[in-house]
């Protein structure tokens, strides 16, 4: 990997590529071709060429590109070919999805604690985990060194759980709280907030 | 609203001022400017103004934008100054979720229905709904006249229902399934899925 700076949105492509390819690779399929994937992902071979070639020289001309190590690479370039430790905080009903998915753990991430401020479900089970207070959430973070945090709270807690969060040493918030949040520059949000992704195809209806 | 063609990812951050702009009039705030719109949701001031621009002149130099008038033309532009009905297809964690989710009908969406191909939760009560058959699903859909899906079915069902919907006449599908769905160019997908959220950010850490 090279020190020069990749666009942000090349890189936002850049799991969904991932995903295509795990799930070519899962039903046996060993090369593919830009095409292949372009037609699998929604976009055109010509962007999806120029997206790789930005890591390097992946593909043969005629010969495509090979599944496993495009998968290899991509999940070096992603830092997904190790797993990372994820909190979720909010137990209602987002957290208690979140903690029931499968799809985390063949994409690199473990869940490890779940956290809630109602003292009516701190210490209930969710799956494997007890609901721990929020109110030691910040020394629980830093003792386990936790760098990602789900947020799953009501819009107008999001705000003080994520400067905790800061607080704690988290440096990605997945925010499910359908609120922009103020973070550091060294702090990344991704928002997931099904009403905006709604919104986005009325456009076109 | 004129008929040239607005770029995609200018639609895509529409939304986002949407919800930052109704926060801000729950709060009791009358009018703002593009800088502090732009604090608020992270994109430049420039930017949005130069996106707001595509739509009319609707900021005053000087004075900045009025709140109120701006959300009623944003509202206007992505078509949420109506009610749009919804159904849910998968009756699982996810979709309990968003049965129970608060956050949509302040924006612009009903849920109608809910489907499961599961015969021991047909039938079942989620918050006020029957969950039904998927079965019964197309003609259901095209009964109630839905053209907005969320979908929360195992990737490997993902596909076929995904078909089923086209089918009834869905034309908005937002895929909670992680797996890229192949629809007619008059079908609009968002994809939500929280391991692309993730690995877009692991990158950076």
């Amino acid at each position: 990997m090279n020190a020069r700076k990749i666009p942000d949105i090349i890189i936002g492509r850049l799991p969904v590529y991932l995903r295509a390819l795990q799930h070519m690779a899962e039903i046996g399929l060993k090369t593919t071709s830009s095409q292949e994937l372009g037609e699998n992902v929604g976009i055109s071979a010509a962007q999806i060429r120029k997206d790789i070639s930005q890591f390097g020289e992946f593909g043969k001309q005629g010969t495509g590109y090979s599944i496993e190590y495009l998968i290899d690479k991509l999940r070096e370039i992603l830092k997904v070919d190790r797993y990372w430790d994820v909190v979720v905080v909010g137990a209602g009903d987002m957290g208690h999805a979140l903690v029931n998915y499968q799809g985390f753990s063949d994409r690199g991430f473990h869940i490890v604690a779940i956290f809630d401020n109602d003292k009516a479900k701190v210490g209930q089970n969710i799956s494997k985990f007890n609901v721990e207070d929020t109110d030691t959430m910040i020394d629980r973070i830093k003792e386990l060194g936790v760098k990602i945090a789900m947020l799953t709270v009501p819009a107008a807690a999001a705000q003080v759980v994520a400067d905790q969060l800061v607080q704690a040493g988290v440096r990605a918030i997945l925010n499910y709280a359908p609120i922009s949040l103020n973070v550091p520059n060294n702090v990344k949000v991704q928002y997931i907030d099904p009403s905006t992704h709604l919104q986005r195809m009325t456009y076109y209806l």
